[in-house]
């Protein structure tokens, strides 16, 4: 096939040589007409090609890359997400996570989302069980939603879900009929929300795939620390999606996909109050977990993003201006 | 199922916060025990997170590029390689063969093996025509292969192969019967070879794909100047995987795969000489393509890449040591 498309008005690449090759990439990709992706590929470009630069990458390795990234593809399905997987084990999907919903005391934290939530968990009251688990340790969680300033927030959308008793999530058995292990609760009018879950347990993620190839090869283990998943969710307040990390897991300090945070990590007591077992019909002796959220407003999040994205391209000794809330080089616009 | 592998003697993380996530992951990986994949995973995640970083790449961005990676592992197969073509795209691929075959005056400069290599190509005799294309220009290929000392090397295996008149390779045929346009000849004892080539035309790379999308997105036309291939292999010599571009071809510098370098274009001239006419078996008028090889010592270019990588080191105020011929930082060893 004859080509059709001249590349007019295209700047000619430098002389050619094998020194200038990220020079001329940078060329040819300046006439991207979205200056945001023509910022994310220059950067893409500039970090690749350093990456190979001062490693020296060898062709076996380059082309070791290239199957692997290839597997990891091929590996993938709508129930497996194996690059999710990959960017979760290299910290990437954490970071992620904190770029875009930055947080400064005393709001929350966030953490990864993780492959495990559904759209089919159903509402629950107050007070409810999450799970139908025997073998399990019965936890109380009662907690609590405000903003900024000390004030509750009702009316937030719940979210919680969490493994069982031998760390397996409701859709990993191959059985299941109906969610188990999930729920989704409103905060009521004091910005409260109280459920029956259990104490939660370490386990492996998938280990069988071309990422867990990757952790074998660089001597690291599989396993999560135990943890209950919250998302908080509320028009006009940045979405939370985090998890509570009960202390003393042996893997607490060692999380594969980098979730734990040290404010997420939360003291277990124990309902002794007999007035407080019998308003919330839990046992004297059931294990507690009492913790306070605290949402920023949407408003207040866009602020710190922005902040925190012109701190970003000061460092670079660049301007910034934002496309669609996102930065790009000022020289660029 | 229940964790079955401890976290012994792992150096616990940071106190887990959202700024010390790449510190984390450097802890996490640090106890890999083979020095280079170390240095490898380490320059990996230092890159990608300050990527997200200094981009404040979006939820949105990210999880596209998530889904682009998994449809580019999809689309490839045996005949397919999209994650190369990707490398291609970016210049890596180009850049990772000049820092693996590194090459100074006057030794030729190599450039990307590119998708229409094959290993069925037949031997040839010295003179013997490439393709059977009747409505192709006809080129005279007259070559020699010479040491950086000026010394002609006999007997190096020549492995040459170009598309056709339309611009396309034999492989891109579904009807193919056998290789055409390609053949492996042999350096005389003058290390000389020649043999009756086409001219070559410009042809698009593959845009049916993720990477095609990609290249459209950044207002990039996928045609590559017309070139031919040439690989030459000798035990004892670095291996040369190079290709001829004539000069004029309206793509030749905005190269889609970032294949051509200055010191690859060439000007075609005329069979004008009775005599040579005559002692080739070609027409006087014959296209005629001059070019003299120049092949690096195998022990010349692994001091060459030795050198490199040291000041690759130097510039990152490493000192360095060599596993396998590869660097790795001395403090790692």
């Amino acid at each position: 096939m004859p080509p059709t498309t001249p590349p007019t008005g295209l700047p000619p690449m430098k002389d050619l040589t094998t020194e200038n090759i990220t020079e001329n990439v940078h060329i040819v990709n300046s006439q991207c007409p979205s200056p945001r992706l023509k910022y994310l590929l220059h950067q893409i470009v500039s970090h690749l090609h350093e990456f190979c630069l001062e490693t020296r990458l060898s062709t076996e390795e380059w082309s070791y890359g290239i199957k692997f990234l290839t597997e990891i593809g091929q590996i993938s399905d709508d129930l497996r997400h194996e690059f999710i997987l990959l960017s979760d084990t290299l910290g990437v999907s954490s970071l992620v996570d904190a770029i875009n919903h930055p947080r400064q005391p005393p709001a929350t934290e966030g953490t990864v989302l993780g492959p495990f939530h559904t759209h089919d968990a159903v509402d629950m009251s107050h007070g409810a069980v999450l799970h139908t688990d025997p073998d399990a340790t019965p936890l109380f969680v009662l907690a609590s939603i405000k903003d900024t300033a000390g004030n509750p927030i009702p009316d937030v959308k719940v979210d919680v879900w969490e493994g069982d008793s031998k760390g397996f999530y409701d859709v990993q058995n191959p059985n299941r009929e109906g969610p188990d292990g999930r729920g989704v609760l409103r905060s009521d009018e004091d910005g409260l929300f109280w459920f029956q879950a259990i104490v939660p347990v370490p386990y492996p993620i998938p280990m069988d795939g071309p990422v867990g190839k990757m952790l074998k090869a660089l001597g690291r283990h599989p396993n999560r620390p135990g943890h209950v998943h919250f998302m908080l969710d509320k028009p006009g307040w940045d979405l939370l999606i985090t998890a509570l990390y009960p202390r003393g897991d042996p893997y607490e300090s060692s999380d594969p996909v980098f979730g734990v945070k040290e404010s997420l990590v939360v003291d277990l007591s124990t309902v002794e109050d007999e007035e407080m077992a019998k308003k919330y019909g839990v046992k004297v002796g059931t294990k507690l977990l009492k913790h306070d959220f605290v949402l920023l407003s949407e408003e207040e999040a866009r602020e710190l993003r922005k902040k925190n994205a012109i701190e970003a391209m000061e460092k670079q000794g660049r301007k910034v201006v934002f496309h669609d809330d996102l930065p790009v080089p000022a020289d660029d616009s």
